[in-house]
């Protein structure tokens, strides 16, 4: 995997996905019906070079179900990418206006900014106005899979939630998927059988989208309706590739209800409903925590790779405590590191505005750079091919007291630049050997390097068979920190030459 | 272990500590020494009802070096706390002037700040000018214990590094403990035969103390003075009873580094002297990795409590990459958390300004919370006894929409706070059954409850006996949502005539 250029960075310009609209009319265009009959298509070869992986694996890895590429084809400026374990640990990037705030360029805005720091997909979860029109200019604007929840539009177009019917709900499906979405959030799993597990909870239901579920089939006294129609709702994605992402209605709302049987009944649902999609060649992910104490997160896992057929998992968070808001993006980051290291395909941004309200511009940009870094470690701890690399290079940048390359290096170069300028800000100090958490004299990099050099000179002069006694330590250190020196400023001198 | 109180609610006044002081003159006043001999200490006492422990138990740990108190007998104004296994998880904040910025009354500040947030111990690594004024204004402004590095002050003492003198560090040391210092941070386990180590690594010595010692040694050719007199070291410590953290000047400085010979080969020099420590009744902990990925984390707690005898293990972070500059408090909270839950008995935190600068105070408010975020997710993954009322508290505070109780059982109020005003900040709101995040009627908290209301309802009408055929969901659900919402107005009043 090559090391990501700077953030800042243009993006490599895509060729527009005209090839995908072609497929257009045939009753199945999913790539997991492409992969079962051999064919590697185009989004898989772009996948393949993207994450430096062999275009047959990410064929058989897609055909087996452990790989989706949410790809759907009337998404025209989408960059093909890929979710499942022999790919990069993903992120994603929530937001959407309420019926509370709601402004569309300012949702587009968001966007930007979460491709721009490293979203790798972005769900638009409006629920407030002008729905259908926020949700077109986000996939117009998107080059990453927009997801969505359908059943917020169909609620939205019904004065009461228990008005909901079963055509209003494919209707929706299939109107989002014209509009290009490449994957969707169904709650699907939680089932009636379900609902004495729930009163036993702390937080009972906390999936916006379940509670309106579970609303609906307390009122009709009737399952789950998505559940009963899954063979109609498999029939209309197939035709434009929306990959499903089974919605974890019952996921844990805090630490107390983690790992549940509520949670993990809806899971054998999930399961269930995966071999379905399956035999649908539909693409399918599956949905998970949530709120989960650190020493619970490798089992469920685990456990979702065994009930769901190792489909790949995608997690919100999980926090690890429930006593931060305000800082919910790192009490859930350390629970989201955690559960990419141990197999989570992607991991679903949480902001610092979790549990407070709506995030602002701020709040996208701490959310994403704190996922960022969580996928990364998950990357890193998992030995993934490559992964290591990026780290390698800061460290080499920071060595040598490079300072450009390592703002050019970091997840968000502008704040590292921001911060270090904070205390340092004169040019002179972009080349300067130590910042202003030591100063010149306790900088231990600098150092570290004259300790080296001195060691080296005296390991050499006692290989030549200098005897010991003639060896004079202080001297051929000092001499040697001296040389060290100049090499040091000519190095500089060039990097700067070579700079301007 | 109570629920903590607001970080912003007043600190029960704790009696000076009188006590201690009349133990001066007696040739070994430490926790060990009494606690070998079968004395429970006021020190003891006041740990075991901070922790809810048994004080025979706290005696029988800090006998046994499983458990350090950093209490120096002349800092009066300590209230006493624990680090070891057998306590909550603490987090040590730094902070201190550099020669390129210096400010006294900057330093207290940051020192109020630091234990505002919950910081339980903090270090001043002051480099720069007025260093003796500011380690006493800090001791004197204290009530958590004080570390510092004492051979920071010994080298603005002289001229060149290599001038130092043993004798002149061994001043030193005696200098910072009749102040007050608490706990001191000593470099003594880098010995001459880790020289070649270094050499082969990517980033030699990050600490900075352990590449000043490194000078030093080059120079000289000499082994590690601090090494070669430990006992003298040892002599002066148990006098006031200051605590030995043993610095480990060869942690790795990137991910590259880690867990390597040098930073193993060093570590079996604490174990070494970690026994010497003990001879001498002296109280010890062992300070650990810097940057580590995950997956080995786990294996480099378990090492130290081999190697080092189950001494407290003190970590920085450890940061899980290398390129996120500007975030180290999230790269370094993962890894901190993660050490935490495997034995880590104290995590010396990092801020956004880590690689970049000295922080500021909004740096160190990032860092506290970060790491109390760290420490109490380690001390729920451990199950440490009532970890997680905390938690749960919480949670019940969100299912019954009290705002006013989550901001003040929030581990930052003010920011929680301020985060939901921003979008909600009219009085009214404090007591809505919903926020910004979701708007009214997407709110899964009360949809739930409705939900959860009309299932015991329709489960009574079927206890009842009621037919089925003669029960209509629709109806009793209808009815369960509308009880439910006057109960919820009732109880919402009563909460507002009770906080009035």
């Amino acid at each position: 995997m090559p090391i990501p250029a700077a953030p800042t960075a243009p993006v490599t310009p895509v060729a527009p996905r005209d090839y995908a609209r072609a497929r257009l009319g045939e009753p199945c265009v999913t790539q997991m019906h492409y992969a079962r009959r051999g064919v590697i298509t185009e989004e898989m070869r772009r996948v393949a070079e993207r994450e430096d992986l062999d275009p047959a694996l990410v064929r058989s890895e897609v055909a087996r179900g452990r790989m989706v590429i949410p790809a759907n084809v009337l998404h025209r400026g989408l960059d093909p990418m890929a979710i499942g374990i022999a790919s990069r640990c993903k992120i994603n990037a929530n937001f959407g206006n309420s019926a509370v705030t709601s402004d569309i360029d300012k949702e587009v805005e968001k966007l930007r900014l979460a491709i721009k720091y490293g979203a790798d997909t972005c769900m638009d979860l409006s629920t407030g106005g002008g729905i259908d029109a926020i949700r077109q200019a986000v996939i117009d604007a998107s080059s990453v899979p927009i997801g969505t929840v359908p059943i917020y539009q169909a609620i939205q177009q019904v004065d009461k939630v228990t008005d909901l019917t079963v055509a209003g709900i494919l209707e929706n499906i299939e109107h989002q998927a014209k509009q290009g979405v490449d994957y969707m959030t169904l709650h699907a799993g939680m089932l009636l059988r379900y609902m004495p597990f729930i009163a036993k909870r702390k937080m009972g239901i906390v999936s916006r989208g379940g509670a309106l579920m579970a609303e609906w089939m307390m009122f009709h006294h009737q399952e789950n309706p998505l559940y009963t129609h899954w063979d109609e709702v498999c029939a209309i994605l197939r035709k434009y590739d929306v990959v499903v992402s089974l919605g974890d209605s019952l996921r844990p709302g805090c630490l107390a209800d983690a790992s549940d049987e509520a949670q993990f009944g809806e899971l054998e649902t999930l399961g269930e409903l995966t071999l379905k999609c399956w035999q649908h060649d539909v693409q399918v992910m599956v949905e998970g925590p949530g709120h989960v104490p650190m020493d619970q997160i490798e089992m469920n896992m685990k456990k979702e790779a065994e009930v769901c057929h190792e489909a790949p998992f995608y997690v919100l968070g999980p926090l690890t405590t429930d006593v931060a808001p305000g800082y919910d993006h790192i009490t859930s980051a350390i629970g989201a590191a955690i559960a990419g290291w141990h197999g989570a395909s992607m991991l679903c941004y949480v902001t610092p505005a979790e549990h407070l309200g709506l995030p602002d511009l701020e709040d996208v940009r701490q959310g994403v750079i704190a996922y960022k870094i969580a996928a990364h470690a998950a990357d890193v701890a998992r030995h993934r091919k490559g992964a290591r690399d990026w780290d390698d290079a800061m460290s080499d940048a920071r060595w040598s007291f490079d300072w450009e390359k390592q703002f050019a290096l970091a997840m968000d170069p502008e704040r590292a630049r921001e911060k270090h300028d904070a205390t340092l800000g004169h040019e002179a100090f972009k080349t300067a050997e130590f910042c202003s958490m030591c100063g010149p004299k306790f900088c231990s990099y600098k150092n570290s390097q004259d300790v080296t050099a001195a060691w080296d000179t005296y390991m050499k002069e006692t290989a030549k068979g200098t005897p010991a006694a003639d060896l004079k330590p202080g001297e051929i250190a000092a001499q040697a920190v001296k040389e060290r020196a100049a090499e040091r400023k000519v190095a500089l001198a060039a990097a700067k030459a070579g700079a301007g």
